[in-house]
This record gives structure tokens, sequence and C-alpha cells, in this order.
């Protein structure tokens, strides 16, 4: 409900004779990345025109509003290689077309693709930069500077150009660029962002694999795709009819294309929310990561000790579905440390009601919740019950929902986040709401949280907690950025840049 | 996936300003029950025409499709008095925009507005009867002949007409109804269907509460109505100015309105599968009878013994959402027998992929599979696995979810569905398959579907079973019906009758 | 612009295998008929269903709106017969979509399809009648009453059911009906409007030809079919595998179907303005009879003399572009006695304006008028000019033109209407402003109406004059309804009854 | 129906409260300037921003479509200043929606917004230079071409940028330019393409008038507003809080702002067929002009002796509505020299079927034809007609009207084109067909010619009669352009530029 907002899901294809059908199945799975729009290009040789063109469908909506008519992927969309995209809404607030990716421009040496997951951190000095040489925006997002670097650069050939281009980005960019004869995969130095490459055999009559990049590789396992590794932080990956190379302009780079001066620091919130549980993120199923947090959490956050109710062990429920995993494991924990206690479902949601539901008359926020969660009373009905959540962000989504299992009869009401309090805002690619709006900001020390929250007691998992848990599940804790939890940023960012600075 | 549908969901207010609202909001909880169209009437003196009129919007699409204007809630939905119906996508073929409900019509003493549920049993005789006098059909529904028995009938008035009507009616219905001056509801002698009653405190500035109709208790939650009773089986219930009262023609009748001449039999397969678990259905909670029937399931099909994978624990893993509770119930149950097992959530289901998705070129059905459900490979990798559905009725998901099951890992497969084969026609409302299509005629023997599906082993609920879960959660399992698991029939059928008999 | 408006165009077509195709091209023709609606039914046997069923495509919107998706042709609207239906907007009042024609029922014997123009005379006694019986009603239109007539006919077989209820209507109802058989074509005993007869060459392969029927024969033209005769007063023709034949209940009727009791009376204002010029009505070209009453309007309201301006001829202008030719004939026949004037263009009209033009902000009717006319100035300015028109019913476009074509420079402005004042409404069909807003009622003496308009002076065709050219031009006033004009009504009118009457 | 296509219709207003109304209205009477696509930009303060912005509502289809809610206009589309934009309609092609206008884009200064009509000529050598520093292009357009040059510029400010952009350009263009401060309004050098200047009087409580730019001074009449001037060739006129001024860079340039090297070349053909005939073009009414190019060609190619028929003098007819006015001024000048003619309407065109016309089935271009013209056989049959057109292009409607004509009974047709034969392409902002399809050219001589249309004599206006006429009626020849009938460009032109060359 009030979680941050990640800005995209990626797909990519090259070598495959139903490339844009391909990529639609993918934007299906990311489609929790992104629900504000959604668009597909592919690249394919125009007999007419006696070179390739770069045919394009996008729109406002969800995948299968965008793609409502299969004659496009007959008629439109074909090819052997394509791009994808999904973009999160930004809500209420008024939206550019201009703004939906893949963005498709072209220049003296053929077209060029673009879909962008992530921020640039020097976007407003490359915009100088630009704006200085006369360059016109279209948009008012940092993926078409991207764009403009690539047009301007002095290399020789499409991709050493967009090559040069990267070079000059920070921040946090996971990119799939088509070209008329390449297919890039690309990954900031730091890694903020996921991006990972898959395989599929060869399709019929065909010598080579069809590879395919996507955010996350649950778009791998629904095209029956096998995953092969992540694109690497700093590495930047050309498929094109030579095969699949890494490529730099020279030097070593720490065996990766694009110079890691800041370390890797990928995105520990894509553990902690946005990624599906059953996709591999940074190269960790996300679920055996998200578990162990719930884990974890049962050290940082216990269940209480029963003081009323009914004497019955405490039901431990999760806010589906994004905490379901962490529940689990905290049960599991929760009973090996003795502390009994019950996993059980005490609220139902309603999956019909997304965003485009309305609200006429007077309907509040609270409608909305009630709209989209309803409690069971027979299971909350003179329990104990602990609520475990993912985060909390903006937290009135969870107040809500504590008033609700309230009503339902609960006799008390604990409320556990398995990831600690957010604090800062993120320069990387989410969208958190404003600082002033964030529960930990807010309502102050933890126990005014909860106060306001309504709950009898509440407990978040650690910072330490949460990178244990990582390092547990699967790597070293100095590869993530924790900056919205902790306030420790890996890369400089510029000061003042408000994120509708260039939205003319 | 290839469940049984239901036709419709009904939702009912009368004396309150925002009857539409209500009724929208009541509609959304209620979509479970029917995704292929939605509509609302409501009842509301026209100054210009000196009498009242009836105002409706309905069309094809979910809900939130179908009313996403606001300025329809202030500009046409208006008056006090509101009805409104969700009803069921029959897959693939063409549909009438005619047969949306609510219908509404006039005659000579004014309109009628009807929402039904169910189907009527001697609708053929009826249908017959009413062609014999020249009657002329607009629809292919059930639902219009009980408007032209009422518009046909002697008795004075337009309450008595429809009361008259219903008496002549046979099978399942329930029945929401708008006149000019009154809401009324019913619901056949068998109680085949639910419907409930619930109240809201007076609207502002009024003496009397705001009574609401619906299906299921869930659509009381959602607009924050009190859950007072179900309308009774036979009962007719009319509210207007006067308040609330019991119609009937005279008589007794069993306290209630038309007389219950075969017994009380209420629909099992609410319990099993058709409605939220958050909701009192014929008086119970759902999520508790659901959660016997996955308990006695332990005891008709327990856990297997572990053969062979790690020697860990098998692990339980619902189908969601609709068998989340049963698998909880399972679990328990076959802890406290001593049979150990974990719950846990083996696959991941995206629920942004609704009915309207597009299959691109040569997808398949089991691309669909693909679409909406992907297996976690990190929980089922090497183990021993019980799956866990609500039943089993064409089997074509569950077969190919087996399949992913395996593909990601999983040791062993057993499948248990918490409740018996489906083997029989259901002609009291709800759509299941042709009998040959049923998995449990299809393909015989528990070994033989077993194998079909490609499981270790497979086990059922038993029709005793079942009605034991029933009765222990709730009331005498002689309420109720299970044709469909039984082939015993409640009421007499037309034999030779068709679903698109009718449909012209 | 403020034209009375009729209500509909139909057109129907047997054994021919694109009949819907044809139908649709035949309501191209018609769409000056209607506006506000189309459809098309067929009928077509269905395998499955082993018997014939009826599909239709009909909505609000011009033709080429309602019918923009070519596989409809090849997917839904197949078959060998097929009616259609174009029906006028009625301005601004809220739009029921349940009358939107053709419109389709079944009862025990099969389907009805049915298109009709014409307003029956008695519709308030065979509803009275039909409420009776406990009929409901879908639509609020007298068309229903037919089929209900029809389904509760004790005679036998579709066709003889149909002929029994056309024997128990009045009034103005030219019909164009399916039946599972059969094409049916009925006119009025008074034949109030117009139907045709038109047929084709047999198909490929195919013995008989195929026979079309419409409102104006430039629906055959359009499709390359042949004018056979209008189909006659009274006549009902059933064209099925045994060809064509006249039916009836028995007896002479004037050797038609229906008894002519009052005689027969064919609407007039077909000619002044409804029809296009290039149809043949009632059997004469309407361009002819047209001319003829521009002809006699320069003997009843000659060019006036000059007695300012530049001493040149006054330019006699139409209103485009339905008195083009009544100007022809004016300025021909002015010419011959004596009367020199010269015909030219004197406003421009915009053909891309049509009726769903919005007018945003504080537009007025005025704005309006501009929009889709506008003077010019080089051929007006300093001139006497005679504006020509085809009638003056509310006035208010013409005073509108008048003020602009002032503007434009004029030095005298003189109106001439080629039909007398509009005076009483039509009870036949015609859909005229109230008897309050008819210009001739509101303004009073044509002197008076004349200073309203702002005209140097005014002159109709006197009703004489007008039914002198019709006789002239074709046959015998006697065969002419003028009641709009005269007040004399051929057929008895139920006293009261108004168009809302019925629009629950 | 075959004719050339102009690519747009513009329209500008300055210092008016309703300023998007005012322009919605002129591009009403702009539309047959072009129905492909339309859109409208304002500018307007945004107080949040704390600076200007530019809303923008542009769309495929006609005026009536894209702008078919009012609440943009309230909402929206606000601000004192506007620009708008029709497009013609490419036939079949796959069209791109970023090739819709106006184009807006911000650069360092601010926004601009650009209408324009016409091509460059030196398009080419333009895109290179740009292409050159890294331009990206977003639309296939030359208008965007034009903003480049005024982003890259090193001029101070945004006008002097475009000023200096505009002295680079060559060719054809009209343009409308909206920034943050002022309305731009420009004509290339040689005045190819039409632009006039209109005055409305101060709106309420505003001190200055508004000032109207528009292609066709019938866009002034609809809104109200006053002809001043036209732009003059070469002319920048800068309209802001300055008031109005022309802007140049130095030196006299003939009085005007951009070097008349070419001097002053007129598109010839805006008289012949494209304005509408209550336009003032090139300072003259188009009514004007054509009816003297009428005049002309009854010299140039007189009315045919009478050889068979019924020896009734000739019927000319246009075909309408384009040459109406060139076959009155026929008709005028025959019977003045002695060839005894009648003008009357043999063709009614049917104005409801617009370019979305489907034509389901084997329907060819005949049945196009058919659909938008029917001949009227009771003024054709057994006469001489002889056919007055504007023009002959690729003469295919033609051919298939003569056809009809014959079939409606002439006894001969003859066919005059009031323009002399089209045989060369235009650089300069008209569309022609290939070279290859035009009628003069593919089928040679006039006998040639002749023998294809099917009719009895072909003859043309000469280029020495149509420069006659413009003379007569209006100024000097020398200030035209003629191109497409004489073949002398007078701005030289980029050979091998096809028109899809930068369409990618």
């Amino acid at each position: 409900m009030d979680k941050p907002r990640d800005h995209c899901g990626l797909f990519g294809v090259y070598n495959h004779p139903d490339a844009a059908r391909l990529t639609y199945f993918g934007l299906h799975a990311l489609q929790h990345r992104g629900q504000e729009s959604a668009g597909i290009v592919t690249s394919v040789y125009d007999e007419a025109k006696g070179r390739k063109v770069m045919p394009v469908l996008k729109d406002f909506g969800l995948v299968l509003d965008v793609f409502d008519n299969k004659d496009e992927f007959d008629d439109t969309l074909v090819g052997d290689a394509a791009i994808g995209h999904t973009r999160y809404s930004t809500s209420g607030s008024a939206t550019n077309p201009a703004n939906i990716q893949p963005f498709v421009v072209h220049d003296r040496e053929g077209h060029f693709a673009l879909a962008h997951n992530g921020n640039l951190s020097n976007a407003r000095a490359i915009r100088d930069q630009l704006v200085e040489k006369g360059t016109l925006f279209n948009s008012s997002s940092d993926t078409e500077l991207i764009l403009h670097l690539a047009a301007q650069s002095r290399e020789a050939g499409p991709v050493a150009r967009m090559v040069d281009a990267l070079h000059q980005c920070q921040g946090a960019f996971s990119l799939v660029i088509l070209t008329d004869d390449a297919l890039i995969a690309a990954r900031d130095p730091n890694g903020f962002r996921p991006l990972a490459l898959g395989k599929l055999p060869p399709a019929d009559g065909r010598e080579h694999p069809a590879w395919v990049v996507a955010s996350e590789t649950c778009a791998f396992d629904i095209v029956g795709a096998e995953y092969v590794r992540d694109i690497e932080p700093g590495e930047i990956l050309v498929i094109d009819r030579e095969g699949i190379q890494r490529v730099g302009t020279g030097g070593d780079f720490n065996g990766v294309c694009m110079p890691r001066k800041d370390g890797v620091s990928q995105c520990v919130f894509e553990y902690v929310y946005f990624s599906r549980p059953d996709s591999k993120i940074f190269g960790a199923t996300v679920d055996k990561v998200r578990r162990k947090m719930g884990k974890r959490l049962a050290h940082d956050a216990p269940v209480p000790h029963i003081e009323k109710g009914d004497g019955k062990r405490p039901i431990v429920m999760s806010v589906p579905d994004s905490s379901n995993t962490a529940a689990i494991g905290y049960v599991s924990e929760s009973n090996k440390m003795g502390h009994r206690c019950k996993l059980d479902i005490g609220l139902i949601r309603n999956h019909y009601v997304g965003r485009t539901f309305i609200s006429p008359g007077q309907s509040t926020r609270e409608q909305r919740v009630r709209t989209k969660f309803n409690p069971i009373r027979g299971v909350l009905e003179g329990r104990v019950v602990v609520m475990v959540d993912d985060s909390i962000v903006r937290g009135t989504t969870a107040r809500q929902l504590v008033k609700m299992v309230r009503e339902a009869g609960a006799a008390e009401v604990h409320f556990r986040s398995a990831s600690p309090p957010v604090r800062w805002p993120c320069f990387y690619g989410m969208d958190f709401p404003s600082r002033e709006e964030l529960a930990a900001n807010k309502h102050g020390a933890v126990d005014a949280i909860a106060e306001w929250l309504g709950v009898d007691s509440l407990g978040y998992l650690s910072v330490e907690g949460m990178l244990d848990a990582v390092e547990e599940a699967h790597e070293s804790r100095d590869r993530y950025c924790h900056a919205c939890f902790s306030g420790t940023y890996p890369v400089p960012v510029e000061t003042g840049v408000v994120k509708e600075e260039n939205d003319w």
C-alpha cells in the first residue's frame, strides 16, 4: 500500500523468432516492479527501406491492458530482438506520455532503444552540460540523458558510443539497450539495481541459443529460460551475431567494464520488499534471504510473553502477500527458541482491487484499506496476535490494519517489521515518500510509533540483524546499500535535487 | 483455474442516501463470485415524471471497470435503495449483453429490478407455459422467467405478484429484488445458495436503520454493516417504509413463506471453494469449516511416510489462495497425529494476470498456468512435497502445477484434495465442466487419476469426512446438498436440460 | 439544423451471401435519415444448435462508428438475410440503449427481428391491452408493441402471427422484419413513410435473385440494385424460399393486404426535406419534385424588385445542401418569368462538424451555426440576396444565417421557403419541435416572422402551390399527407399522448 | 478523393483568456487542411513551479474527436496564448504519433511549441549537420529540425535563437511558434504557404487586443476576428507584451526579415483546390480567383457543340464541393460567349462518409466512390453533360464518376479541369502521388487521358489561362509558384530526396 516504489522492470531478448512474445510474458512476471506503463520495442529489417527499423508499442496501463491485441505481435512487433519495460505509478501527479519507456531514437548511425531502472546521481551535471550544447529534451527523465550522451559521443559505432556514454554516468543504472545490431545489458559499477542473464535453447533451425536479460529471474521461469549469471556490477555486455562479450574502453577495471570506485552496493530493499520471492536477485533466492530476515527478527523482536487473552499460543500472521515468507521464518525460529506461537491467516486480501479503483463519494483511505483487506474474526477473536510486515514506510496502512484486527476481537496486537525503520531517502531508484512522511521520522522513537500505530508492542529487525541475515543467506554485507535504513550513502549525491526538477 | 463457476454475487440496500456507493463497495467484496459483468440499479423519484424511475449502469467487466467514473454516482445512480449483481465469465463463448443483471423492466404498476443467484429446476416448464401465452424473451436466462411470472400474476400489487411468482419457482434461487417501493430478499425453500441480512445505523437525520442483503458477509464488513442473520430457506423478506417483514400467501409453511417440501439443502461447495474465508455463509465462518475439512483430510489422506528425499519433514503447501486455510488445518492436525510435516509457501501467484490475459502466438494452457504460478526452487528442491488443493475438478491446472513443482526439484509430490472427487453435474447454480471433463470421471479410479496427475500419491477427503467436518464446525449434515460429490439430488431435475437450451 | 427529425432509415436483404455487407452500405446511404444509432441483424443457421440464430450488432453512433471492425462481417454478421436500421438523435435527452433498433426477440417458434419507421397512432390502446395481460416492456418504443402483438397472436406460424399483429396497428409504420425463414416488408395502409423494393442479380452459383428493401432508392444505387417498385400502402410482402408474395388474412382489401379505410396519405415532407434528392420516393425522383417546388415558389414568392444595392441582378443562394435543388428551380423559373436573378454560392458549409461537436465554454447556438456555415463576402457584398431554404421550422438557424449574410455586406436579404409554414405536430413519425417552438406559431403572421428573422421580405410556397408541384411532377395531391402544414390529419390521433409517455 | 494533400492548418492566439477555445474553433474551420491529427498547446504560469509550462493535447483524429471533452479546456488547456495544428492523413502507411504537431520541447531557457506548414528544401543538409553534432531525433519530420537549430543557436534569448534558426531554413515554411513569453508567426521568403494576421477586440478588462494568426481567414470568421493583413513572405512577426513587431537580424531584407533571394512564389494550388472558397489567401478571396479560373476555362476548353442527346442545352455540373465555384464561373462565361449551357446538380455527395470508412469484404475503390457520390438520373438522363472538376491528379475518382454519370443515362460526358494537367512533384509542402501515378504522366496526351477517363472530350485550363485568372482577380503572376503544372521550381531542391527518407 504505502511502500516505496521502484521505477521499473526490464526485459530483453536476442536471437529468438518470438522475441516480442517472450518479452510480453517476461513483463507479466515483472509487473510487480511497475504498474504505470508498459512498452515493447523490437528490431527488424524493413525490406522496403533496406534497413532495420524499431517498431514500438507502449502506453499507460498494466501489461495486459497495453498489449490487448494479439495481432500486434504478428503485424507490428516482429523481429528477432526485443526489449521491454514496466514502470511504476507515481500517485496522482499528472503523468507525461513522453516518459513511457523504452525510449526509441535515431541518429546518424541508426536506432537506439533503451530501458532503464535506476537514477543517475550526476543527472544535473550531465543535463547542464547537454543544455549548454543546445540539446532539446522530450521527457523529464534521466534516461533520456544517456541517449543524448551516446548520440553526442565522438566514438566510432553505436556500441562504442553507448559505452562512452555509460562511462559518464554515475549512480544507479541497470540498462537494457537495443541497437540495430546488438542487445546491450549494463549495470552501474555499484550494482544498485539487479539485472540477470539467461539463456534459451536455439530456436527451431537456429545454431545459437537465444539470450535473455531481466530484472528478476522469475521472468526467466515464465519463458522457460535458464538463469546463467548476473550482469556484474560495472559490466557492459554486448550480445550480437558474434556472440556475447564484455566490452570496455580498455584497461582492467577490476575485471569489469566501468571502474568500481565506490565498491559494490546492491539494494538490500530488493530483498526486503521489491523482488518476488521466487526470483534470484544478486545471485540469491529472495525467499531464502527473506526467510532469514524473519528468523533474525525472532531474535531482535521476539514473540511477546502472553499476558492476557485466552492463554493460547500467540498467532503470528503476515500482511499478505509480501511478508508471508518472513512470517514463516519468524514462526519457525520463535518455536525453536521456545517462544511458542502459531502461524495463521488473519487477513484476506482482495486481489481484484487494483490501482484503478475509484472511491465514489466521501470514501477515505480507510475505505480503501477495507476494500483490500478483511480480517477473519474466527481466527483473531480473543487471541494475542503478532502481525509481521516486511517494513514500515509511511505506516498508514499498517495503522488501519491494526485497527481492523482489533475490531475483529484480537486480545493484543503486536507488530513486527522484518526490516529496520525506514528513515532516509533513496537516490538510487526507489521512490519513497518524503522524509517527513516516513513513520520513523514523523513519530520518533519506537514507543511513539507503537502508540500511533495503536499496538501493544512494536519491534523492528535491526540493521545489523538484517545484514547478518543477508550474509548468512548469501554473501558479505559489504556488497549492499542500506542507505534508506542507515543514512550511509555509497555514492555521493547532488544536493538539493528534487524529483520534479526536470518535469517541464 | 478450472474450478466450477457460480453464477453471481448479490447485494442490496434500503434506506441509505449512499445506496449505490454501498452497493459498489459490496460488489467489490463479492467480485470473486463473478467476474464477467457487474451492474447496479437504484430507485429514485423523478420530479419531472412525477413517479419513481430506476437508473441502471451495467456492463461486461470487473466492478472497477464497469464503474470507472465517479460522476455516475452523483449524477445517475442516485436514490435511497439499490441492488447490485456480479456474474461469472463463461469462457470463450459469445456472450449476450441482454444477460447482464440486474434486469430492469416495467409493467402497469411500475418497475421491477431483479438480481438472481441460482438456477430454476423447473425453468423449462415455466418457459413452455409463458411461451404458450405469447411471451417474448430478451435474454436466455432463467431470471427473466421470474419477471414474466410476476408481471402476468393476477395478484394485487407488485410485492404480491412477485410472491406469487416465487411460489411457482423450483430449484435454486437467492434473489434481491427492487420495486418502486420496496426491497425484497428471498431464498428458495432448500436454501441452496446463501443470502444474508445486515444492518447499518440510521444515516444522518434518519429515524430508521439502513438494511443490507448480500450473498456473503464479507460484503457487510466492507461497508461497516452488522450481520443480523441469514435469509432463511423459503423466506421472502420485504423491506419498505413499514419496516421489515416476512411475507407469504397464508398458511404456516414451517414458519417461512414458501413450503419446504424437500427439506433444506445448502450448497456445501460454498464452503469448499466458492465463498471467501472471511465470510459467514449459512451461519458459519467459512474459514472455520474449511479448516475442519483440512483437519479431517489429515485423517482421510495422511501425510505420506518419507521414503526418499533428504529425510527432512515433508513440506505441505497450498495452491494459493483458495486452499490456504485447509492446508493450515491439515498441517496442524497431521502434527498432532504425529505425522511430522511443515507448512511452507512453494508457489507464488501472480495476481496481476486476470481473465483478460491474451496469449499471443502458439501459447498453450501450460503457458497460462506458468504466467499465473511460479514455484520456489529453494523451498521445494530435494523435498517431499504435499500439495493441498481445495478440490479437483477438471484437474488440468493441478497437473501442470505438479509438473512445475517437480521441475523445481521436489523429490516426491503428493496431492491432497480437501473435498471428495467431483463427479456429478450441479443443477442448482454452479457451472461445472461437462461430466466427461471431470477428472474423477475421465480418469477413473484414484490410482488412475494419480498417474495422470503425475503424483506419487493422491488422497481425497471422503464425503463422510466432509460432512463430519461441516457438522463439527457448524450444524447437521442433513442441511446440505452434496450432489456434485455424491450424486444425491435433493430436488428433482428436468431431464435432458442443457445449459444452452434457451440461449437463442 | 433545426429541422424536424424522422425516426429512421430501413434496409433489408434476402438471399445474398454478403447480406450484412450490403446492409452496411445501404445504411451509409440512409445515414441522413438517422444519426443517433445504427444496427444490423442477420439470420444464419447455427450448426451447433441445430437451428437458426440471429446475430446482432447495434450501438449508438453513426454507421461508420458502430461498424468500425471489418472482422465483424466475417465472424459475426454472417448469413444470407439481414436487416438494418439507422435512428435519429433526440437532442440532449438521456438516451436508452434498449431503444436501439433492430429489435431481436424470440418466442416459441423462433426469432423476430424488426426495424420500424413511423409512429403507431393507437399505441396507447395497444399498450393498455398488453399491460393488462402482464406484458413486460424493455423499451419505451412503439416498435416493441408490434412484437408483443405477434408473439401473443393465436395465428399459426411466425408470418401469420406478424400479419395478425400488423392488422391491429394504426398510424404510420414502414417495417422490415426478419424471421428465421423470411424477410417481411410492410407499409401501413396510408403509406405514410416510404419503402421500396429492389433486386440484385443472383449471386454466384445461385438460382434466384437477391431481394432488397429500403426506405429510399439511394440505398439501392450504392449496392448496385435495381429499383423494382414501392411496397404499396397496406401491402405486406413476404420474401422467402418460395419467392416473393403478397399476404393477407383473406378478402380483397383493395388489392393489398391491410384495409385502406383512410385512403393513401404519403408524407409530403419527405419531398420537402427528408429524402435525398437522388432517391426515388413514393415512385418519384425527389430532385424532380423539389425542383418543381422551387419553380412554384417563384410564382408564390417572386424575386423582389431591386430597390437598392448596386443595381445588379439579385443573387439567389440556397442554404446548402438540402435546398440546392429548389434554388435551381426557383432561379430557372424566375428568369423565365422575366425576374432576372442569378444563382450563386453565398454560404460555405463545413461538413466536418457533426453532431458530436463540443462547445467548450460559453459558446452559444450562434457559435454553433458559425462553425457550420461561413458566408462569402465577395459574393454577397453590396448585393440583393434571396436566400432559398427548404422550410422554416424553428427558424433559429435561418435567423442566424440572415445575420451572417448581412454582416458579409448584403444590401438586402430576402428569404424564401420552398414549403409552406410549418404549424402543426406530426403524429406519423416526424419529430418536430413543440408547437410553441415553431416559428410560424411563435411569431404569428408572415410580417412578424420576417421582422423576427431580420429580412427585407419573406415568402413561402403555398400549400396549394406545394400540392400543385407534387401533382405536376408525379401524381395526385390526394395521395399525400400535409398535416404539418395544413392541420388536416388523415388518421385519427389519440389525444393527449406525449412522446415521453412510455419513457420509463 | 485523390487530390494532393497539404500538410496542415495553423492557428495561434495571443492575449485572450479563451486562447485554447478560440484555437479549437479555428482548427474546426481549418479541418479541410488536415484530417489525420490535431493538437493544441497553451502557455500558462504554473504557481507551484514558479514558471511557465506548456500543457498540450494532441492525438490522431479529427478536431472533434481529439477534443471531445469540454473539461480539458477548463482544467488543462488554460492560459492566454495558444497554438494549434491539423495535419493531413497519409493513406494507409503506418503512422507515428511522434509526428503529431504542435511539437513541444524545452531547453535551458524554457519551452518552444511549434506548428509548421510546408517542407524545408534544405532538410537533408540541416539534418546532416545536426546529426554530425550528435543530435537525436524523435520524429521523422522537417519540423523538428527547426527546433534543434533554435536550441543549438548561440544567439541570446529564445526569440533571437528561433530567428537565427529560421535564417538557416530554405523552402516552404509557414510557422506559428509559442515561447514562454511570445507568439511568433513566420513565413518563408518565397511565401509558399499562406499565413494571415487577425485581431480581436480586447477581452473583458484588458487593455490590448488579442492577436490571431491562421492559415486561412475562414478561421478568423469563426471566432469573430478581423483580418488585418498577411504575414509577408520572409517576415518574422513577434507578438508579446510589448505589442507586435517585425524582427530580423539587421539589414533591410527588402523590408522583411529573411532575405528574398528567389522572389515571391506563393502556391497557386491553394486557389485551385486547397483553400476554402470563403477564405482570403495571399490577400485574395479564393472564391473570386476560382471563379475567374472557371471563366478562363470557358475559353480554353469551351462547352462542346451538341451533337447528340435531346438537343437541349448541355448541363454543366461540378464535382461537389471543391469545384462548385469554378463551375459557376464556367457557365456564366460560356453563356456570355454564346455557348448556351445550364448549371445543374448531377451528383449528390454523402458527407457522412469520412476517412474512417471501412470496406468490409471484397469492396473496391469503386464501392468507395459509390458510397461517397450518387448521380441523379432525372437530371442526367439523355443529356449532354459537362463535368467541371478543379483538377485532375490521379484521375481514378474522376474516371469512376464518369462511369456513374454514363450509367445514369448521360448522352455525352465531357470533362473540364479548372486547372492545367498536374505533372510534377511538389517540394514545398504538398503531398502529390508519385509522378508515375499522375494521370497526365501515366496516360500521356490529352486524347489518351480522355480515352482512359471514358469521356467524349477533355479540356484543361492552360497554365497561361490560370495565371491570367490569378492576375485578373488579384495580382501579378510573378508572385506564384506553379511548379506542379509547369515544372518550374522557384527554389532549388535537394535531388533524390524522398518523402520517407527520414521516416525511421
